[in-house]
């Protein structure tokens, strides 16, 4: 049994929601309101996970936001960590992977040090290079698969001499390669044509679909279609979506309220699945 | 003209070397010496710099090493970066992408923030997923192509349908893509049987190339066959085989000599190929 996986399949079923936060925070794009503050970034965090954390089940720090602004970024990180609810998934969107030695020191320092719940890592460099990651029975690892950006037609889409594409051969040795029930896929939500061919391939795996909202993916296809056969297994991450509301916000209030309403929105969507 | 690149053809002209040192400095696993010292991985690398500045042309942190110890390892991180030799490149082997508004905030940390040279990237994404780190036409990009691990067979050297493998796709576009004259590739030292023809391929490519020594490429091999027609534009990375010499070392002096001893070596047989 993997605690990382059992709490967010429990969240899932008992919110009836599959929504992903995603705190892509950028110190120069919050309201003004927070700009003024000691800690801008951090209590802008803190408003966003106050205003959604009834209808999210995850939150992923994309962590190239934080280290934009080097040790005061990553402090900043390191403090959101401690606001997020204990029973939603917390993810580190960190794209990593190297050689195995250097593996074992990412996954060290997300697993360990700043003890995340699951880590994004990248698949170019083959098994070795992930299996430090998946190591980590009680986490989840989401490996890179067929992402929502133009770019993936350039190497992920292309195919391979043995007919399959590049994603889809990605998606076949992360199944093998798990051994510890500890595995997911990264699949963009501009993708939901190739969805329900990747899900119907892969079963067990965990599913972290980024795309909707800011990047134009669906909201109901990625739902409808991420899900396992127990509606569990998928998460939907939105994150300008969310965390950028249009408006001029005087107050902290006034911006939580409509960043709460964004997410409720979002959950009610999901509830239609359920 | 791009500034990294030249600064560091520059000073492999001059010292005819082609050294790159890679500071992995874990922890555990420098000697005992340093660990009663207030910042151990600081003055670890705080000799390994002093003992190799002579024979350097570049050096390359790997961000892993310092983010396992969070916050402590990134400000040793940092505080290295103003030890580093103004004269030599500096790498941060950070292998990021994401993206395209997410990798433009990992250039901005690598590029602006930290004010490195140069930076690893991976592929898997595509164009728009690097395109922020090539608009910064004076850095130095080095796109993952065909790494030294055993996991390089299980998607890098996978065939394409059009003939061409993962890897040869990656250099071909890494090449179309590079309109400002500031890209290179990272090739594993133990692929020295393709890198005849990646070098015939990217006449014009820097290649960094790792996986000398702890990983047992050819040092003679990878040095002879990674140059360009100039006898510049490549760097064969050290690490391990430089910084974590055999022995037990009693004083700075001792330790730095012998590190001094590994690199002068090194530096001997690049000699060979000016």
């Amino acid at each position: 049994m993997n605690a990382a996986r059992n709490k967010v399949n429990d969240r899932i079923s008992t919110t009836k929601s599959l929504l992903c936060v995603g705190l892509d925070s950028d110190q120069n794009r919050i309201p003004e309101l927070y700009r003024s503050m000691e800690r801008p970034v951090l209590e802008f965090n803190r408003s966003v996970i106050k205003a959604t954390k009834e209808h999210a089940v995850a939150y992923k720090i994309n962590t190239a936001f934080y280290e934009a602004r080097g040790l005061e970024g990553i402090q900043d990180m390191q403090d959101t960590l401690d606001l997020l609810p204990p029973d939603c998934l917390s993810i580190a969107d960190a794209k990593r992977a190297d050689i195995g030695n250097t593996s074992r020191k990412y996954a060290q320092a997300f697993f360990e040090h700043w003890d995340f719940d699951a880590l994004t890592v990248a698949p170019y460099m083959g098994f070795d290079s992930l299996e430090p990651f998946f190591a980590y029975d009680q986490k989840l690892i989401f490996v890179l698969c067929l992402t929502s950006n133009s770019g993936s037609a350039d190497f992920e889409e292309k195919q391979l001499q043995s007919g399959e594409t590049l994603y889809e051969s990605v998606l076949a040795r992360v199944q093998e390669w798990d051994r510890n029930g500890n595995a997911g896929v990264v699949i963009g939500a501009t993708k939901s044509s190739q969805l329900r061919d990747l899900r119907r391939a892969a079963p067990g795996l965990f599913f972290l679909i980024p795309g909707v909202g800011a990047q134009g993916g669906s909201l109901r296809d990625s739902a409808t279609l991420g899900v396992d056969e127990n509606l569990q297994g998928a998460l939907i991450n939105v994150s300008r979506g969310i965390i950028y509301p249009d408006g001029n916000f005087d107050s902290v209030d006034v911006f939580e309220d409509s960043v709460s309403r964004k997410a409720e929105a979002l959950h009610d969507e999901m509830l239609k699945i359920f």
